[in-house]
């Protein structure tokens, strides 16, 4: 069977009963993880969409393409947030029938939270993002300046901060939660209890300086990190402009690498000579680190001088590990005819968009991965999920339901 | 039970075998962050360790302080790669006693590749990260570059491509594969069979790309992302300097937020003057967006003209979502006292770095989490895991055994 064709009865996660009360970046990627893998997930909204729902960029509508993006394959009701009988029918929606997983990033609503559900069901998972770990606020953007690496990101010498465009600690937040939500399934299914999950932005960042050793450097050494450019740390690494005014970016990581490089561009005499005069060890990977401005002065010589089409077929040539710059602007052209090579996406003709490439899973199972599907309207889903007779809701026991958007 | 004394046993991998045939940061982070949620992770070197173990940043005596960042709370075992024979006891460790799971990196060997495992072992799930979904070598670094990102991160007008030195990519496709290994491990416990799980980390970079909007932007819209500088696309957010030099992040998502902010700045008047001589409707977040200029330059006034401990007094008093930037050093001054107010962090003492603080899991079960154990000495493990008789290996069977290096 094709990769394209796998069935969602196939997928990993079918079966797995998800709703979601979110908005914003990590809970919503969370939830469009586990669909990706196959689970029902349905994203819970105030009456009149969430506020994400506008959130940019937009597509010539005004439809929001970031909320599109985030909330493909998801099912979606509505519900008077202020009134509690309305908040009582979506209680109703997750402890009835399989058991469920709630995935949150707020506490407003007590009856949402991990103590009421699991009074009602001791079998739920319950998921809560939190902005900071001791309760506060916090969001993408206040998380890096809190947690250092906008000090050390941009050209070296220059002084202001450079947080990353990229929200890495919403995706970072959001697929934690998603690896102690399914640790959490597998404990609920050897022993059949819940639990309850909780993932702080900035624990995230600061977890994850901790893991790349960038905390015990500054407690235990007297090296202090600063802005070195597209220098890659600790090797050899950077970006370079071709004569004709190409941007790349290559990177050396072993003494093999280097060997080749130094074939590549005709470098190996010149190198050879400076080591003998300098007394610097090219071969190892901590002197080319220290002595990187040397090698990029030969270097940015070299690809100064040639024009991209030749230093790329050089590089290929040789097997150099690089690439050059791209925008998003290059990827989306001629409606993503660049996209279009890849495996990775699909065409989803999303209502207020139209048809356009959208991404599957990065996750690919048994050589597959399912088919992206639209997101859903606001309340598309009321009439399925949240009746007026709250015991009749098909679809309510997930599984073979899992995909009534696509 | 206080959270500092969950015991491994009530850990949700408890019991979960995996064994790590890796490098890097992408799968070290897989392995690290099932062995923080109970997992019994084992990694796999050749003799002498695995090239990453001399990474930097290194303590004074010259021992990574990223390896031993990735690998806490692992076992560790080196064979001689070159050797048949030896290859063949790492596949008797996978394919004895419980099922496994097993991370790579690598498609060198063919005997620890899916196919050949799973031939042993029909309920194995193998995960390997790739660099390219194509085939082809990719690192963050070279990804970062074809992806869209170092375009529009940094000061606004510069033209040169900011990476970011956060290696966000390496961390998303790390989590990535644990997602995907824990859905397997899901069906495997419903229906008894393994799973082969892949990521490729452009895949990964151009999924998160397509999942916030910025490839739909680019295929249908005429917008073209663009630098600019620390503002928070789509909603007003920006870095100023206070009177005295401190750099603060400030992020106004709400109406609320911004009326707020108004009031705590003085200046509500002068923008109800100019939203009626301009008609402009500031409570609108897209307009907020669109005037960021005019915003800023007002902003900018107001907090270069109070001192830091002035302005944070305000901020707070207002709710205001605000951060201080804050450096490496700083957080790691004085022995971590900045990071021992958190419960995310505690002492470790790693073989040649000494005492210092290391952070648990950001994911927090029934609000606790394992205790950060140190990363393993090359080949430390090799007694207890690879005996010369290898019927009679101990702790192959997992669970109980999750902890031998703590």
């Amino acid at each position: 069977m094709p990769p394209e064709e796998v069935p969602a009865s196939r997928q990993p996660l079918s079966g797995l009963r998800v709703v979601e009360i979110s908005s914003y970046v990590a809970t919503p990627l969370c939830g469009l993880t586990l669909a990706q893998l196959g689970a029902d997930v349905v994203r819970v909204e105030p009456l009149g969409g969430a506020a994400d729902r506008t959130r940019w960029p937009l597509a010539d509508s005004g439809t929001s393409l970031y909320w599109s993006g985030l909330n493909k394959g998801k099912r979606a009701v509505a519900v008077d947030m202020s009134s509690e009988a309305e908040r009582r029918r979506v209680v109703d929606l997750i402890v009835r029938g399989d058991p469920c997983v709630v995935v949150s990033n707020s506490d407003r609503y007590p009856e949402f939270g991990h103590e009421a559900l699991s009074a009602l069901r001791p079998d739920l998972i319950h998921v809560l993002l939190q902005g900071r770990a001791d309760g506060g606020a916090g969001v993408d953007y206040t998380v890096q300046a809190a947690t250092g690496f906008p000090l050390i990101t941009g050209p070296s010498g220059a002084e202001a901060p450079v947080n990353h465009v990229l929200p890495a600690w919403d995706i970072a937040a959001g697929l934690y939660l998603a690896v102690g939500l399914l640790a959490a399934e597998r404990e609920r299914l050897l022993s059949g209890r819940g639990r309850s999950i909780r993932v702080a932005l900035d624990d995230v960042a600061l977890a994850t300086a901790g893991n790349l050793g960038y905390l015990a450097e500054a407690q235990v050494t007297r090296h202090e990190r600063v802005k070195s450019g597209n220098d890659v740390f600790g090797t050899y690494g950077r970006d370079f402009l071709t004569s004709d005014g190409v941007r790349v970016m290559v990177v050396i990581l072993t003494e093999r690498h280097w060997t080749k490089l130094l074939a590549a561009t005709g470098l190996t005499a010149a190198f050879a000579g400076l080591a003998d005069t300098l007394g610097i060890d090219f071969s190892s990977e901590s002197q080319r680190y220290e002595h990187r401005e040397l090698i990029s002065t030969l270097l940015a010589r070299w690809f100064g001088g040639v024009p991209f089409a030749e230093a790329a077929a050089v590089l290929d040539r040789h097997r150099i590990l690089w690439e050059r710059y791209r925008s998003f602007a290059e990827l989306g052209r001629d409606g993503g005819a660049e996209l279009r090579k890849s495996d990775l996406f699909d065409v989803v003709d999303q209502p207020g968009v139209g048809p356009h490439l959208a991404p599957k899973s990065p996750v690919v199972v048994d050589g597959g991965r399912l088919e992206p599907r639209p997101a859903p309207a606001v309340g598309e889903h009321n009439a399925e999920l949240l009746p007026a007779v709250p015991d009749t809701v098909p679809g309510a026991a997930g599984g073979g339901e899992a995909s009534p958007s696509a």
